[in-house]
């Protein structure tokens, strides 16, 4: 066994989905049920937690954990806002922090994000910061007391997968609290890739929610994840510039 | 079922193992167990298929089916007379065609490689040739018959990966037959994406048999060729140069 | 003509050059000839502008501008107090902003880095601040008042090149200050890269002053930053994915 | 001085340009001389050398050394045949050999081409083959007594850029003769990098004759190329993982 845990909750999947982009809830669940995931966030500015025949049903029937995020947000007052009313709604101190600086590119705002951060660990919150690949402001969440990180591989929904597996690696090396590669996966060797550079898991949605057979994309993705995490843990081979036969010549 | 196809055969795994470079039998057998591969390439000039308690035996036990190779061979009339003797000794036409150019890059020559994968389709072998990533090598080599073709990814135990995926998706455009990527992978993400350029399956022998764990690469490998499997066939989505909320805006 | 223009003040050269790591003063002043540089960083904290024999002679007698920067800062107070001091010393109102994070990434700490440039800017400084490539920071960046923006490619000293292309095009198309692209550059081709991704300069220091010949790698950037200006400006072809006959066939 | 040799012939510049794709001769004209080329190549099958107010005239005034090329041609008989032509034609024994395997992809056939140039050499011909980036098959070139190899980075007119910069630099470690990187190349910095890896010229025509401003982009080719020469020559720095400063801390 080999558990994901994040402030002391323990996963076995390493795969956190979204929810947003499905073009249907019937594709949505179908999609959940193969990705295996065990917490799936959800938008709070979107989706009102007490209507019925929501996203809100297919996540409990399912018994995947919410985790709200706080997407939509420009303004640490925003977010934090918005997180308190997760809070009351959802009964769960937990919340993916978004505090986005524009809607052209979502990327995070560092000083909002910070800010807020700081005032939801206060007010007591378990927050996942949704953040750009900056190895400093990465650690300087992880400092006010962030129960994880979460790196933007792309900007959301892009598909660009990676932009700078250096940067993460930096990240995944001086973290003591989990790295969860957020944003910009297209497509499964993207997911095993994050795994490979050390991610504790990776969260997703459009990439799953957006393509043509979601649920084939959903358990291809688990796959990934898994096959990533797997690599990692095996110790792969050095790279050579030159051949290296498999076996000796025969005499 | 989305079986793999090789000249009427079909098989439930896309993985082909070697089995060079393990560092026992006991952890090879591990590793082909783990892999879930259904068959494996062994090298004729090396293993003498009438000793007992060889790799020989590994594959028998585990009903995988062994895919004789001609590596080591470095000129058509060694590789044929190598494919000869090998569909004696094991009474199997099938074999993977290895012509190797020179020791430090054990790049096939293009040359060779053609004349000696002529002569042995008129033999009447399934012939499945190592080749370089050429399209226009890649062609001549179905026109003249083969099976199978099979570009490397990067030099036989580099673990560099897949150096030019340009050429393996104009590879797999045009071809009517199999593509399995040979040599070049290191690690899980790179099996993935193999097959998400859409080849058929992946054949890798010193990721696995060379990991820190064959065991724990080999399951990996397996999780990978089925993810990137799964993701080529459930359509990623495009990638978009600026981001792209997962949802549309609350009103 | 094409002049750079930064806080009104009009140069030739698009190579801003860095002193740091020459293995004599001697090669310094040939590197810096051969670079054709009009302006040049000095490290305010490591050089005292008082001594003579030094790094400012040469700048002085080759009429190169030198431009203080803050290197060895890890406070706003500190490169702020670093910054009035260079100001004093040499009678200009113009600072490279660096305040790094710690000394094994040297990456710049987007907080204390956003706050001593506005405050600098306020004291009436021309501030061109060392950052990370995050298009919102350097945005903001722009906003408090800076007369540049310049991002880097990779660490400091790391000769990674410009490990995420993606964002510096991002921060190219948002600014309207002059982008220079700072740390990170190993070798021309990427110097080109940088300034055809759209950068307005290129600043560098050991990739010409630790290269085994400095002047001529200086010259070499030189070289590149004019290619790479020039084939910005004339508009290159498009990418296609398959041949495109450079004349039509022959009736 | 560092001349570019090729069959004992000097040339200065390292950069041969194609006549292809130009909006009018005139603007051909002005590129050719922005580029400093001293040779360039002319698709016998396409123009006529007795005609006047052509390419052959721009070429003779600005004495620019024409280099007939067998654009065009799909077999050895045909390569062989139009070779003839040229020599005949415009008295010269030199000659870019092409043999095109299809019009999609207009990549080199291999087998043809090693065909045509064995007799082509044996006919007395200077033979300039191009061929794709397999060191075995360029090594094959240069065995059968081929001047130089002409490896291409990408498919022609696609302005992918060097695709496998592994294999070019395979090539020319290999190699005795002068290896020119011939096709792909789309802007400046691939240019430079092309002499980065150690190739000794750069040919390339729609990367300048179709850019917006072809004069514009043929000077910055022009850059782009010494600029790799040079920092080839000057040794450029290693890559490192970290962050190294550029000058030693303060006391």
């Amino acid at each position: 066994t080999d558990p994901l845990v994040i402030a002391g909750t323990q996963f076995t999947s390493r795969l956190i989905m979204g929810t947003g982009g499905a073009p249907s809830h019937h594709a949505l669940e179908a999609a959940l049920q193969a990705s295996g995931t065990e917490m799936t966030t959800v938008a709070m500015r979107r989706v009102d937690p007490t209507t019925t025949g929501s996203v809100w049903d297919i996540l409990r029937r399912n018994s995947i954990r919410p985790l709200p995020n706080t997407a939509g947000c420009f303004t640490t007052a925003d977010a934090v806002r918005t997180a308190r009313l997760a809070r009351e709604a959802l009964e769960t101190t937990w919340v993916k922090l978004e505090v986005i600086a524009d809607e052209r590119t979502l990327l995070p705002d560092p000083v909002e994000l910070l800010d807020a951060a700081e005032q939801l660990v206060d007010d007591g919150f378990v927050v996942l910061p949704y953040t750009n690949d900056d190895p400093i402001l990465a650690r300087r969440l992880e400092q006010v007391g962030c129960a994880a990180v979460m790196p933007l591989g792309a900007p959301i929904g892009s598909g660009l997968g990676i932009r700078n597996p250096h940067n993460i690696e930096l990240i995944v090396e001086q973290a003591s609290v989990p790295v969860i590669l957020d944003a910009g996966i297209g497509t499964a060797s993207e997911a095993a890739l994050a795994m490979e550079l050390g991610c504790d898991a990776v969260l997703l949605a459009s990439a799953v929610t957006r393509a043509h057979e979601p649920a084939v994309m959903a358990a291809a993705m688990r796959d990934a994840v898994r096959a990533g995490r797997g690599a990692r843990r095996a110790g792969r081979i050095p790279v050579r510039r030159y051949a290296h036969a498999s076996s000796p010549r025969a005499e």
